[in-house]
């Protein structure tokens, strides 16, 4: 059988403590792999660029204002989704304003990079993990 | 005047010689940005994944033969262009077979970072250069 995948593309965003320290947040129950720890983000809705998608989504999520223009292209992942094909893209968050808060999310909490490759993450996080251990930007110790 | 752009996804390899110079190739004359150098690559085809485009793409200019799997996530530009708003990604190349012959462009050539930064590039190129000068893989000398 011939599969002729869509692309879903969607975003996501680092934001660091001044500890070099990531955020992440924890799908609520209901929802598609509830539990997993995740980069903030989401979809792309019809006629939003990648970056003011990913400043509502950051806006909706976490309560956070965060200007596109300090959304930093990073790395991405590239992976079969059922019949699409997702494209993850993820941006360095340069600068925001407020305090994240977990709106939507169980939980949010600010993780090493050592702690993220504990946490139980999607799959499609994982492949970005090494990008981000390779990044002097995030290369905190749990010291 | 709200735009609704339409994301236009492309895809880019970076391929290293033994030095870590990096392929780019010369767009020839009667194209678009005609005598620019660029990463070989080009448009995702209808059905086509990410990584079977560029490995098509490969093949057509340049006579070379990659495995999808050898195609490695490395970073992306999202920028607007005219109403659409172009998203390109840019892999690493981690293996092919056959010597990279310019089929479609003008010339091909190797070259380090600090010659790339020196070359005339289409504009979404130009902010991967960055990317590139810090990734320690193609971190090149011209010496």
């Amino acid at each position: 059988m011939q599969i002729f995948p869509t692309l879903f593309p969607v975003v996501a965003a680092l934001l660091a403590d001044p500890e070099g320290r990531i955020l992440v947040q924890q799908r609520p129950p209901g929802t598609a792999m509830a539990g997993l720890w995740e980069f903030p983000g989401g979809k792309i809705e019809q006629g939003e660029t990648p970056e003011l998608a990913l400043a509502r989504e950051l806006a909706e999520e976490l309560g956070i204002h965060v200007l596109p223009a300090d959304l930093q292209p990073f790395t991405f992942a590239s992976e079969a989704l059922g019949l699409r094909h997702l494209l993850l893209l993820l941006y360095h968050c340069n600068a925001w304003q407020g305090e994240p808060t977990a709106l939507h999310a169980t939980a949010i909490r600010w993780a090493t990079i050592e702690e993220l490759y504990l946490l139980a993450m999607p799959p499609a996080d994982l492949p970005l993990l090494d990008a981000i251990a390779q990044s002097r930007r995030y290369r905190a110790d749990s010291q």
